[in-house]
């Protein structure tokens, strides 16, 4: 089993679902109990805060939760960036400050809960999927909240690595439409970040899939087999993280929350045009990892064919032969053959002849 | 046989259908008759009554069916839990002292029924399959209805264990909100503690699928085969009786009656949530079932090619051999080798030299 | 192929399509030509009536058809039973007689068509296929139509054996609540007994399906094969006569025909909802059988393997040891070891090493 | 390669798509080209009408394509039936004088096109595909379009053979209906004809099915395959045909064209169940197509089991016997049972011996 | 592998998606940021005008991008040809040029996004994938955008090779409606002439699906399973390249756009028609394709019987041979047979019934 090992660090990785025992602290407790279900516990929250218009930029570090209830001055745009989910009072506390729901805190740090959208009367707030690739083959997965509300935009993180450091310096370098545009661009900004990094994990899916191809047709070899499942698998699991974004930027596009606006809307049109084309290539992938499956198992019956002809081969060559030779090995006394000067030579001449009659015969049906 | 039994009794046991002269006893009958198809028949049925508000908690059990029909005092919410379902009389003395039509009695007691709701002018009628597992690979399944009526929630169970005692205490510890709401709050806690448990089925399910994954790698036998299609039965079950859940919490989250607070409803919607998910999960799990499978049936064709590549091996190497030695067994008067004084050692050379060239042949093509 | 039809016999059997020179037959005539292109066709058309209301019960034999035409007098229930459908005029004449169009007439003779729902200005007009296992492993399908005119029902079968026994009982024992309400409710009746019946041709398929499970495992032939893809076309064909009848009643649920009251309604829902559950049943059977094909090839790899491991296990042991007979029974002059005193057992002891060596090799491997 | 095709010519014969050429040549060209797709282009296009009422019939042949323009008389029907269809200047002319757009005649010689429905303001155009099996196991297919206009029908076939003659004889037999009603009561008798003639197909199909299965069973060899595959390829097809013609059946019962009258409309809807049923037969049909696959899969499989296992029995039962006779064959001076006197005897008692164990060993198996 | 290589460039080729670092390009830029994704970057962008009415045609370079903001004086038609989409500032000069949106230009110029259409207050854009076979086997794709203005159709393309000659051919020789005819039904022809050359591929896909179902019934190797993953993988492609047109034409047929006129949404219909088809087509290719896997596998099995069958035979008849001379080679003192005079020909005669009775008990297995 130690080279599998080897073989499966090679594979893409993406952090696999809690153990139980995480499901199980949410049972018998009352809806809105915020339970961090992730596995990054020991992150301390971190709370930083952008405000900007097409003047100025300010960037801060937040210690009193009570300041995030202020809305940042007319035409002004902060954005609340929230690293580190396990500290439960905390995020509570950011959530009473902001005037969220506890059903909204409780799903901001539910890391199970999968991509929705839910609206209500003076915020939107969704959840995504963050996938990152880092370059080694792992994909970072990340569960990632935002929260829009008016001149604000909350992004809830589990870590720090991210994947928008091009809208930081978008907003930094004042490059683009994005500084003068208000909290809805932001927000359309971020969703728009992390769905194009879907893109890098197809991909990266694609490389592997291109990659066990040649593997299936050249070497193919349990371990083969093996990494195929996996590529399913992951393929599965990204599916199911993007599927509902497409239905959720739908939502976005067709909500009347006066949070967005019609400029917005034809942009938030250009993602959804990307989960359709995501999610089409998942497809496609599922249906070829599916089929490299099947030429995996026809590839395997081939090698037995191959197999077993050699066995046939040379049993059928020799066993007759060494029939031949064990009738001239009996002890009878009455064996005319025996006594002929060229009997041996007769016999060794005649299991040549067999001999080549059998390599045409296989010759003749492809065998050889 | 014996040893298949023993590795059956490892996995998941859900209860299965009843037996078949269950089914027919309805046959032939009225609709609205009272018939039990469960087979908890001993069950005695036993009603208790909680009645709280805020301030107050009375535990009562319930003698005289009729005292049902009045409600609790205005801002007071009643529990009325019954258990043992087998009793048909005493079942339609309860639903008549509540006002439900004998449809619903019938439904109530129909342990066969799929999860679905009705709406009646008065009160709102749920029939969930409970899941419970008790953590010792075994799942307990069992019919639940739920009434609602004003100030009234009905629970029907077939037996006391449940999955409810998380709710009692949250009642009795006045922790969380269920105090300060009324009966439509406890109509949603209930579904949904229900739901939450099918979350630890969904894990009890993944750590079965995980756990043959590994012997389908390491070390898969026919038994492997059928611990997979029973799990594949388990699964597919199991998204029969949650799959029209979440359709049965859309029509509530819809429902125009006053029953169900608009408060509720947003906690109904995260039911929704939860629901979509497991049915997510569940068809995922169906699909990785599905593919152990295949890997299985691979892995056989991967062994017996290994078994195939033995006997070629030793097929080949020693049968040219003993065809040659059995050429020199041979008893011609006239063959010079036998006569030569290094003959002997010289086919022992030969002999060697063809199993160097058979080893070497067999390593190049991977077959060693 | 005798051993085949014996088990064959033991299948569920479902009377098949009419031979191709019945559909001929409609070929080439007009719409509305009545023609019977079922196999009964020796069965004399019986026309009964039962009159019907709270207080009296009239039983009789109909002879003159045009006294069909009267509906009975009000605040009655009239049941007429048309017995034996191969009689093509008489049913012409029934039709006339009670107002029915040709195209009824048509589809109630014509026993090849498939469940529907027809409304007409005064009257309604369904099909549907009642199947009745007749607990010999048969089961007897029967074409069935049924029309409800204001305070009659029209109920047309090819022979008299069929499930309405219990409605007939009902009625004369003024159980329950069909006496005392209107045509609607018998109406809702006799679908109800059909589908009910459903319930118990489930049943035996799932018998079927649990033994040819054991089957599939203990003692899997050649049969086991043919049994299941009978199966699966039974189940196949079971939903395609049980498919249509769910969207059927919505539409009788639905339907803004006064002829059904509302009370009557409701007690469809409840016959939709068993339509649900047996769809979703069938199709849980489909998908169990296909597995059940899918495990049978798997163990016949499985048996493959036994097969193969024991020829290797034999071949690989005797082959080298026949070989080393071979050598010592070689006629060269000089061999020197033919001349040891202990050069026989010498062999000997090198033939046991070799034997122990490779069954300690096969037994590591698994394969003893 | 011989055999096979023998066999073939037993298949079920629609003919193919035209070769590539045929559909190049509309490329390029303006839509609304009238360019004949089809094989028979010899054909002279003929046009015949048939003028009919309650009391008259007048049958003539058309040469003057003008004299199309003029509908008959009130109250009578017309009947214009055009037979070849790669004139197409004639097509042209044909289309001219009865008002019809050009991309409707471009319709009418596309014999490549697809069922569907036009409407425009003053006629009604479907193009569908008749089906006419031969009874020499060939099905003629052909493209036919008919075009309603009040007061005439247009009928245009490729060839003269259809499915037709039952009207014809109808209408000049004076039987049924069909003098006393218009022309959408043509229209939709031919539409009927030509549904109705699809049945036969499935008859055909259906008893196809029958034939593979048993061979299947009884005598699979790889022909079989190669009939179950073109099969399945021919049901493909034929649902390609009548899948549309489902939707079209409804957009006529649902057109708000007054061409139609309400009582047709009411046999239309006849016409529709009858899609329904063929398509639900179809895909039962491929669905059994497929099983057969499986179960000359399996079948080859249990044929390789029992090649091996009487492989294995012989090899394994005279290898060891083959084993004993090499040692008792060896040369070596000191072998004390060669000496005995009953060595022989007691050497062929073993053998026996192990004989009669290994016997024992494969009935136990139940490989003998 | 070389031999491989081969074959594979007897395949349709269809240019691949672009490396990873292209797609890479266009991560942590704002939205409508124009970046070029194709691999055509060396091609110089070409803009050339065409403008028309019924009397004149006008043709010629446009050098200043400035000038394209005028359209056409009334009753004229100009279509503007940009070829070469590297040129990024070159794409954004035109879109500024003619009012187009910058996410317009960004969608343009991205190869790899998918077809379809967006409308604007006064233009429609849409994006296709050319499919153009060059008869060599070689399918060229390009992308392909068109944006229909007053007056004005831009075509983009990414080089000069492309479908539109017949339509240029049309317009230069008056032939047909086009010169008659507005921008819209230019914009239409275009749609119409990329839409009829996908029916060529088609054709492609056809014939080399029949080459390898004659492959696969006569000499199937591993090649022959690469071949159909390709061809599927390529159907699949070309399906993600098509499904989405056709709901793209049902929304121009549906628009509310007066750049549209009735006219030409009649001929839009037929160019739905035609997609509809080609989606059916390919679904029936894809499962053609999934079919002769099927085959190929299972003919794989069939050889492997053959094999089976040829070692079992010669082991059977040659094994028991050699083992009775194996009986007369031993060296026992006393075997009496071997003093016999005819013992010798009574062995000989006793093998040669033995390998009769083995070759009729072959033959009667059907082995032979």
């Amino acid at each position: 089993m130690r080279k599998r090992r080897n073989l499966v660090s090679n594979l893409l990785r993406i952090s696999s679902t809690p153990p139980k025992s995480q499901r199980g602290r949410k049972l018998g407790k009352a809806p809105g109990t915020v339970t961090y279900l992730g596995s990054r516990e020991g992150v301390v929250t971190k709370v930083t805060s952008l405000v900007y218009d097409q003047d100025d930029l300010v960037k801060s570090t937040v210690d009193a939760m009570a300041s995030l209830s202020n809305p940042p001055a007319q035409g002004k745009t902060q954005w609340i960036n929230v690293t580190g989910l396990s500290d439960e009072p905390r995020m509570v506390e950011i959530g009473n400050a902001s005037g969220m729901s506890s059903l909204v805190v409780e799903d901001i740090v539910n890391t199970e809960g999968r991509p929705k959208v839910d609206e209500y009367e003076d915020y939107i707030f969704i959840v995504l999927k963050m996938l990152n690739p880092n370059g080694e083959g792992k994909i970072l997965k990340e569960h990632i909240a935002i929260v829009l509300r008016p001149g604000q935009v909350f992004l809830y993180q589990e870590v720090e690595a991210d994947v928008f450091d091009g809208i930081r310096n978008r907003i930094e370098q004042h490059s683009g439409r994005i500084r003068t545009r208000g909290a809805d661009y932001l927000f359309f900004a971020l969703i728009d970040a992390i769905v194009d990094h879907y893109f890098l994990v197809l991909d990266a899916l694609s490389a592997q899939l291109d990659s066990l191809e040649i593997e299936v047709y050249r070497d193919p070899h349990p371990d083969t087999l093996y990494r195929i499942q996996q590529l399913r698998k992951d393929v599965v699991k990204i599916r199911g993280w993007m599927a509902p974004v497409r239905e959720l930027v739908t939502r976005l596009i067709e909500t009347e929350s006066p949070l967005i606006s019609k400029d917005t809307r034809i942009f938030l049109r250009d993602i959804h045009d990307h989960t359709i084309e995501i999610n089409e290539t998942l497809h496609i992938q599922r249906e070829m990892a599916f089929g490299l499956m099947e030429i995996y198992m026809s590839n395997v019956s081939n090698k037995m064919n191959e197999v077993m002809k050699v066995l046939t081969i040379m049993a059928s060559i020799f066993i007759p032969l060494t029939f031949l030779a064990g009738i001239y090995g009996m002890n009878f006394r009455h064996m005319p053959e025996l006594e002929w000067e060229y009997g041996y030579y007769g016999v060794l001449g005649l299991m040549l002849l067999i001999f080549i009659v059998m390599i045409i015969y296989f010759k003749k049906k492809g065998w050889l």
